[in-house]
């Protein structure tokens, strides 16, 4: 059994196919680490038409997504330790703390909006939580579904190969990253710093533990600023 | 001509497939509005075993992305008024401001990096910008890059159909989203808020507006306190 399975319900199971066919979440599946399946809400349309959406009560421009189809779909598929999210730009803000929280479960249902959102009696009723991947508007959830697996996804054991580390993250809470530098050594006159070919480790670690800090002051003093309160 | 040309460049080109394929912006593609094209860096690898990726200077877990390859793909797809970005989540944070403005560009070449990151000297020298979608970490800069291009894309004329307005966005930067609700006015026992039957705009547009306030003080708090420094 996988040690975790995400349903995803959206409208647009296609968006989700490339994503799901390559890269590190690809390999996870084959491996039977991850079971990931995309779910068209479409298919529990009861309509004739199947229609999935309508207009909003009390006025107002663009389409809702009706309550029955999505209740239909959750019931179907949930089980009995699931998480149920629903993304949405209210929702609180998907963090390393919160990806690394939900990979550790068996079973998430992501659902993706679309239109102008959806019923909030879903919201009241069979959403666990709600997750935001940023303050911006797309124009619909799925990609925001897909960045909430993927983030998540690297923290389930075996999802990362051994040569990607989550200590060595980009960003891991407290300061941006280091400048990494690869071959060649001199590149169109561009030379690598000088103390990365020293082989002082000492030195190295203080170099780059200072750029960080530098790059960390100058971009982001936000998050310095959190951590002196902490 | 298309109001917007976006290369994305990306070791994943198949994951940007399905999201090109479905949605707004594939329509916005085939209105001529939009142009979307996909490139496998690999492309302008030189080495015989077309090699992308090296080991960091100074040590180190993990792989860089090599300097030849990216120089070469984007100085083959640069144009004069151009706007060169990485995505990387030491940038600075996707906001409906950066897409407004990113979406007044003729022209936008997205980068994605992938394993620990890409040579410094590629973002000290041929980009122009560094965005982040948020403070967390993906395996790969290739969903960012389809974040950021469909925030952008929404504000390019014509790709929002005249349904989805921009001005009823679920986060326009000030107060999160007052709840929705469609038919049927009676679900399972649930019934919509009467007041929205009322028909009396100036009440609800009261209600609308209370309820945004309600939500934004529980949740982010830290939105209003901006706006009061404001």
């Amino acid at each position: 059994m996988a040690k975790l399975k995400i349903d995803f319900l959206t409208l647009f199971p296609n968006m989700l196919s490339g994503f799901l066919g390559e890269s590190m979440l690809a390999r996870a599946q084959e491996a039977g680490i991850l079971e990931l399946n995309v779910h068209d809400i479409r298919d529990w349309a009861t309509s004739k038409h199947k229609n999935v959406d309508d207009r909003p009560f009390g006025g107002g421009p663009g389409m809702l997504m009706k309550p029955e189809p999505i209740f239909a779909a959750i019931e179907a598929l949930q089980t009995p330790n699931c998480t149920r999210i629903y993304m949405c730009p209210d929702g609180e803000k998907l963090s390393p703390q919160i990806a690394a929280e939900l990979s550790a479960k068996e079973h998430l249902i992501i659902l993706s909006g679309h239109y102008e959102g959806i019923d909030q009696r879903v919201r009241d009723t069979i959403i666990d939580r709600e997750i935001s991947i940023g303050d911006y508007v797309l124009t619909n959830g799925t990609l925001p579904a897909a960045v909430l697996a993927d983030a998540t996804a690297r923290y389930v054991k075996g999802v990362l190969g051994e040569e990607n580390s989550l200590t060595f993250d980009s960003f891991n809470g407290n300061l941006l990253a280091f400048p990494q530098y690869t071959r060649p050594a001199s590149f169109r006159g561009m030379d690598v710093p000088e103390v990365l070919m020293s082989g002082d480790h000492a030195k190295i670690e203080d170099w780059r533990r200072g750029k960080q800090v530098e790059k960390t002051k100058e971009r982001r003093q936000d998050i310095l600023n959190q951590k002196d309160k902490q």
